[in-house]
């Protein structure tokens, strides 16, 4: 089997920053924008477009139930985003040793068995990392920005739960759920990249 | 704040093992059985009878919402038997770096603000670690020793949860969840010493 570790977070977490220390601390590979660029060059789409939509599992967040039961009731283009960004990943997996953040990956790529962390916090925590990192002149109020974690954290599970068979966030989805609230995520790398080898052992 | 970790888990997880083990790595304190052999001594009861009461909180299960409202409408030995657990489990405490398996630590502790570890294993694993360890004789088919598992989880869960803000094994109640299915305990344990060292520093 493949060395492939997913990362799945709730927004504000710090997932991604964990999975790219991680990467680096293992020396393996990390996809995560690499995925949106790719397909924005194969279908000619804006990549950051791209990356809202299929980042935030959005581009289904209107047709989860029909998703699920037929292709053909998901608008043309949404589909074909879709099954592009699945090939992708499962061929940029084909290697293994490899971190992917996000995009259901954990479950796209279940029969390779990757690893599958979840990375988690409290609001207070999460809105301070959201706070630490907007955009100079983005101003939301607290209530907006909860808002706002909650309805990407909505859509991703929308997305993972079409796919899965048991729910995004629930403890059987993962292998290891790190709370970050109020950690310095640089700490807690070489602990974690530390339980995944062992893990690879005994897998 | 004192050194505190505290080990929730589902039922045949291996989450004592864990619990044990890491007191070992960090030369705390371990408590488990000491919690039940000292309230049998001041009680006069018997330990095994305790033990198995208070492990499964199901000196509380019938009276989950009464308990909530009012001491007194929790049968007496019951009351006298939670508030001496409660205030032992302060007790031992007091001088820190310990490990307590179960009783709904996390909970009675949080002013200290433990480290609040979750285990859990899919099915099949709990199944046979929990096959491995049974006592000689005992025939239980793999539907009964699962139903046994399931009624035990859900009165640590109906226990934690009358003490509770966040429900019993949902991830916000810990800062670390472990899925050891397929694992050797024993190999995981360095890491989350280590996680723990570090969670600690950034407290």
């Amino acid at each position: 089997m493949k060395e492939i570790i997913t990362v799945s977070r709730e927004f504000g977490s710090g997932g991604r920053e964990l999975g790219k220390r991680l990467a680096d601390a293992l020396d393996y590979a990390y996809y995560d924008r690499e995925i949106v660029t790719t397909l924005a060059a194969e279908t000619g789409m804006d990549p950051n477009y791209l990356d809202r939509k299929l980042d935030q599992g959005s581009l289904l967040s209107s047709y989860p139930i029909h998703y699920a039961q037929s292709f053909n009731t998901v608008p043309d283009t949404a589909t074909s985003i879709l099954t592009l960004q699945t090939r992708l990943i499962r061929k940029l997996a084909e290697n293994g040793r490899c971190v992917i953040v996000g995009r259901a990956a954990d479950v796209l790529l279940e029969d390779e068995h990757p690893f599958r962390l979840f990375v988690y916090a409290d609001q207070a925590s999460k809105l301070a990392r959201c706070r630490s990192r907007a955009a100079e002149g983005e101003n939301l109020s607290d209530k907006e920005m909860l808002r706002q974690m909650k309805r990407i954290d909505k859509a991703r599970a929308e997305f993972h739960d079409i796919l899965a068979e048991t729910p995004w966030g629930e403890r059987l989805s993962y292998d290891l759920g790190v709370n970050t609230s109020g950690l310095d995520i640089r700490g807690i790398v070489p602990s974690v990249a530390e339980y995944y080898r062992n893990w690879l052992r005994c897998r």
